[in-house]
């Protein structure tokens, strides 16, 4: 693919309050869930005006593939990890971002989705801190 | 790709269970979800052993990605549709799977996820008949 035109690009203010900013990797900006329940990772494609999957051209969405990718693998790397769940939902905040999760049998919400579960637990800033460090590296 | 090597390839007996079969395209089998509460298809990799996304090699993910995308216009040509939800969990069934689910704001989950949403109601014959007759032509 072509670089990202990133022209009018604003990540979305509720995306922006429930996550801390990891990295910009070539299409995606990569964010963590703030919520120490789930190991989450967000990534947003930094392009304007983007809600449904086939929103992106097919050169970005191979792109976005190969950015959940190495999403799971660095899940993968930093957690105890069961099943990974991917999903591009989008009924509340509709500005297109994939969560890629790593679930455990023992998670609070096993084995129902992670979305809706509620009861959201910020992480503390050194733990926040310290597991972007790992997911940098 | 290459044609996809189906030897082993045996539907979970819990997807068989909860759907109907609409098609096998390229790579996935395609199936409803006998739910009349959600336009819902469901891709299956016709490949052994799949569980994780990443389980499948690269040009066969692309193809899995051209057939979501696939699944995702023909939902919007049968279904209303205010949003496309996008998913592989897989927390139940390990089987590799991939739901496309078209949601409307009056869906009775809305805004949440449709996994774990419970009050499946079955499609009458009739009705799911007509629904993967539209979903084949």
């Amino acid at each position: 693919m072509n670089e990202p035109d990133e022209s009018g690009f604003a990540l979305n203010p509720q995306l922006s309050a429930d996550t801390a900013f990891v990295a910009d990797w070539r299409l995606s900006r990569v964010l963590l869930m703030d919520d120490a329940r789930f190991p989450w990772l967000i990534l947003v494609p930094r392009r304007a005006g983007l809600v449904e999957l086939d929103d992106l051209a097919s050169d970005e969405q191979a792109q976005l593939l190969g950015e959940i990718n190495h999403a799971m693998a660095l899940l993968r790397e930093v957690a105890a990890c069961d099943k990974l769940n991917v999903g591009a939902l989008g009924n509340i905040v509709r500005q297109l971002h994939i969560h890629v999760v790593a679930r455990a049998e023992s998670d609070p919400a096993w084995p129902g989705p992670v979305w809706g579960s509620g009861g959201t637990i910020r992480y503390g800033q050194v733990a926040r801190e310290a597991l972007i460090e790992k997911l940098r590296r």
